[in-house]
């Protein structure tokens, strides 16, 4: 396969891609809906925000097109359609490049079940584009707020556009991240409360929950810091208050992320000291009975010997003494074993 | 949500927010408290400090009102009454902003309970703005100061009134500091005189306590170095090296929390090692005792044999020569582990 | 051994070291093999891509007779035939210097035995030199594409050339890493499932494994680094895009590996866990049956004791009402200790 | 408490601080003592280096009438007389302020018990003033050579001078950090000869005195780093390579604590595995004993049942026949526990 | 001691130090031995370099008369006698200076000791000077090399000579880390096949090696960048790459240490789960011995109890058929235990 190979690397998928066009600018906005890219681009509107988006990736030649309309190098075609490639930004001398993941978190019985989807954007003079792995964005509230007039995009670039977007993907990883930290909560509860066998892989499965966030988030992290420290020349100065904004939440997320990793491995210490407290315990009790019992057994051994000449054998109060004497023994080192504080 | 809401997040009140203009200079010092900020605001003298503390944030209209006042940022006023948002110092055109935590230890009962509280600050060239979640704060004493003319402040700028502010805030972190360094060194005598299973819990409750404190100092400490770094135009010059001082505290601050970690880290370490050595003990006492009178109860049981033709069990001197050999084997194996240093 | 030496360190070969010249520009493109290097170079063309391979590093002669015809450095033959060299870039006043490692997967049977071979380039103004360990290498689509005029190459110089022949060997990197997550997963498998003493011997063959991997793709990633930070005069600006993609590929490569560095500690500590909760298990077992069972023999041992005056033995129902007493003493022993959760 | 209190934070003394005043040049070196800071600033030479020595901080006017004779800084008289700041170096406009840690090994029993007392250092242009937290310093040494005039002070500056200073109390860490090493030796060879429980304890009091003197000893390089970096007006460029030799040393000794500190680490997991080896050695004496003994009490409880119809018991060679079958059972366990290497 | 004071620290030794110097320009080469330094300096040549060969430490007067004679600084002079003083690179006005560790690996029986010497280079315009600690060097090939005209030194200056010098130092390191690595692989061999107590010890021993290498390697690869970085005025340029190339070789020491390093704390884990599974097998031996043979053990301990009225003991066939039931009872347990897995 040859570098810059435009290869789609998600799930096959039937049908074609749907791609809206999004136009406004202070005085107008509307919305086109198409699946030829051709026809979006006839309604493109100058001196306006344009923003293409594409809800799927499997159709390559859609793509390519788009690469061809609006000048795209083919390093970044290939990184939109390889859905595997870690978020990134770059810069090109027409346009700006943002890859990164959504976590869509489930509904219903499969809350707590995460999605991964790759989603890229293209960010030029007067044109935002936005390729998503599948249908299904965090985008509504974005479109509604424009459309009703109430953004404060309308008016401002295709800039404050890729903040808005980018703003609600990451609100998004903030729902994740709270289920795994409450998710944390419960098997904390339950390594504290009852601790089980079954916890350890739960704690495993959780640092691979984690370390896969850190995958989506870390790299997030880094693109927007590049936004504001690389003086882009599609990012607006006066708009770097809001990246350095997300770029903050991001790095909040990422702290809580470590945290959680601690924890884990706290959790793991305390489930391995709960199990050495428990075998001590056990230990413990076979050892008192045992030292209690043996002994004891052993005395009554020795008088149920069949020896011929055992004077004890023959008193008259040899059986109630030998009793009270293994009594005593028994009590006796009882209450050794308690001085001791073994139990 | 669309990014720069102006959303309480912390606990619903109700009442009023009071809020307290200080205004000051070399000649004069004057206090007025009101719920009115239009009011306050009439009263704000021109060539003088104006310090206008806000008690409460949920009142989100006055934080807004305020914003429109003194012409502050959106995205300021977010993290104003965004009460988890971490520490941080940003710098916009006609101000500077601090937003960072107050660490309020508990009293009598709740001696160690220490809340954390979100406080903002926003310095302009004569104002400073000061946000606080809850009535309360360590300002007092540089009140009384200002109000009997003994403080330096008189005379100087809302930059050294800042410092004193946050200095003020980061005496009180040292408070709390030295309670977790008291409380850590209760658990290590506890853990070396007596270690039960609940110290584990009680390592891992501390390890989250420094956990929370470090994710209110650490980033204090960064903000405080960008304020010395970045050369801002809110911050005279003259006054890097109080900044300095503080930065100097809170750097000694994370030492301190950082040795407490690894104190932790081996008291584990030393409980673990205690488990092993208990269990070690017991176990030795079950095989001494096991050792000595297995052997023995064997003996006795081939004597408790009933087979007819058994010759020993007829001699007259059995049942003592048997009872000695019984006691020189057990004396024997008792000598015998005392030397293996078993005990 | 002076320094400068050129000295070949791998195994040894007999025959000859083949050479190819592959010379293309945007018109033309030949082949031409054969082992005399005087001969090739005759066929050099000017203002054309020159590529001679060499396949085999035995044949120091060669390598220093290429030296003098190229005008290369001692060190950099030195390095050229020093196999066990690690990765890394140097640029001379006449051509830049990249040596690295191929990752060669086994087929059929050693499927994931993967052999580590040197490879270095030479990257002149219009010549590009590489030297091969052992012949086959990953540059057959490479190849195929500028003969047949498909390749972007045609028309480009040695810098783009030399971006396609890393990016063949990078490819190739993945393959090696695939196999080792796809068997950590099987291990991660038989860890959870079936928890034998082998694992740790397998956990730390594979620790091992993922080390070497290390040694030899993390200096290529700052290699790679060096080439678009160093602002080299061998690669035209713009193909730093090219050599960016490639280092994104390593720095993914790196990312995974240390996330299997990490699998790999947590299932060493996931099989510590379930040695100890077997442990555990065996030893509950032991202690109840222990338990139970020592006291009841105590028991029956005393009324196995021969005195004569045993009132107990003459009863009539004493026999049955011993077994009774047993039996009861027996079974509260047991609900006591489930009730203590014993097991 | 206002910042830039000065308050004495040590242990309270009473009686006067003594002062000396050290003046030399090239020519002429004279010492005065006294405890009136006046008089001696009336014997101070003009063209000449004039050390005033202060050997207590506990009389706070004294201190702060220094601070208005030689015009310091009030945060810097805060930090000479609050002992427990940590190290540092700070520049001002008209000296140069460094306050570290001086080490008192003690002597005779209390070998061992080193003392952390604070000493401050102010550098001007042709002054230079100390405060010790108590008399008694390592600079005895410098001030015999510079009154003899053997030293390469005598017509040097106060910088120079500063050097001595700081050399001296930095070869006196390497007193106690050598006294550590030794102590930690011996621990080493206590653990592997005689590894007792109260190891662990030593093993965290060790620790503990290793972050103890990282905590004296860090900042100090980090300061004498700053001093030849920072290009200080107060320090003559060809004295930089002395201040290096310094920073050379303390950077040495930085090294050693950091590996006793891991040596500590290795001797804790040596400790542990020699438990484990010793509870292993006791485990499996108890398992061979009960291995061999309880099969065979079980054959003699057997023939000890008081069946009439037991055929075995009544015929002649029955009791040898089953002592033999016993030895041989015993023996052969025996045997088969020995070819399975349990000892 | 004031500092710079000139103190051997090594081995008291006795005799006089051979000096040798060695002087070479393109046309010639001379050797001349002594013990007088002035005659040495009297057959120095200028146009050539001359490199003066010092076989030991220990005679303090001729190293402050060397000091005199080239004009070297007392701190220099302090550094080469301190046979402690860990490897740097300092240049000052006429000449560099940089101390470094030689790595003598033992022969014979003493293979794998090897010895730690100092040896120290000053390289001025137009001479080296070379201070070793004990007689004995690695750079016999050198001087050969340069007597039969066959070295490239010969018509370069006193840099190059110091690379070649240095790298037959760095060449002989190579052979400590070879003989480590093979010793740690032997060590590897002996934990897997047959893990004993001494294993963890000889791990001990092997860190604290790896640790004294480090100590010597490190600080050496600091300063050969730092020749390379630093634009010195001692360094011919085009000398650079020497440099780099011995750099290189270091870069790559340092990696095969820290790799062994990791082995270490692998074996050690493996180790310790090696002796969890002994304990583990032994436990579980016991426990099936016991879980066997201890009711059964009852049970003959219920019928050797003396009741009067024991029907059971009358029965003709009672005791078969109890034998019968223990057989049945001790192979269902065997059976009930097998199929747990427990063995």
């Amino acid at each position: 396969m040859p570098p810059g190979s435009i290869v789609y690397t998600g799930q096959p998928k039937e049908g074609k891609t749907g791609i809206t066009l999004f136009s406004f600018d202070d005085k107008i906005a509307e919305v086109k809906e198409s699946d030829s890219l051709q026809e979006l681009i006839a309604h493109k509107k100058s001196e306006a925000v344009n923003w293409f988006n594409f809800d799927s990736l499997h159709d390559i030649n859609l793509v390519i097109e788009a690469g061809q309309q609006f000048n795209i190098h083919n390093l970044t075609l290939e990184d939109i359609v390889h859905v595997g490639h870690p978020p990134k930004l770059e810069e090109y001398d027409n346009y700006l490049f943002l890859t990164m993941k959504m976590l869509k978190p489930g509904t219903g019985d499969d809350e707590g079940i995460y999605n991964i989807e790759h989603i890229s954007f293209i960010v030029g003079k007067d044109i935002i584009l936005s390729f998503q792995e599948y249908k299904g964005d965090p985008f509504d509230g974005v479109r509604e707020r424009i459309l009703s007039g109430k953004s404060k995009a309308r008016g401002r670039g295709p800039d404050y556009l890729l903040f808005l977007l980018v703003d609600a993907i990451v609100d998004q990883y903030l729902l994740t991240i709270e289920w795994v930290e409450r998710s944390i909560s419960e098997l904390e509860l339950e390594v504290f409360e009852n601790p089980r066998e079954e916890v350890v892989g739960k704690i495993i499965e959780h640092k691979k929950v984690l370390s896969a966030l850190r995958k989506v988030i870390y790299p997030v992290r880094d693109a927007l810091k590049d936004i504001t420290n690389d003086d882009s020349a599609f990012i607006n100065d006066e708009y770097y208050n809001y990246f350095n904004d997300v770029f903050d939440h991001i790095k909040n997320m990422v702290d809580h992320l470590d945290n959680q990793r601690e924890m884990l491995t706290s959790l793991m210490e305390f489930y391995m000291s709960q199990i050495s407290n428990q075998m001590n315990k056990v230990m413990q009790t076979l050892t008192i009975i045992a030292t209690i019992f043996i002994p004891l057994t052993f005395v009554a051994g020795i008088y149920g010997m069949n020896f011929q000449n055992m004077p004890e054998l023959n008193w008259k109060w040899g059986y109630p003494v030998i009793l009270i004497a293994m009594l005593i023994l028994g009590i006796g080192m009882y209450i050794y074993m308690r001085r001791k504080r073994w139990f």
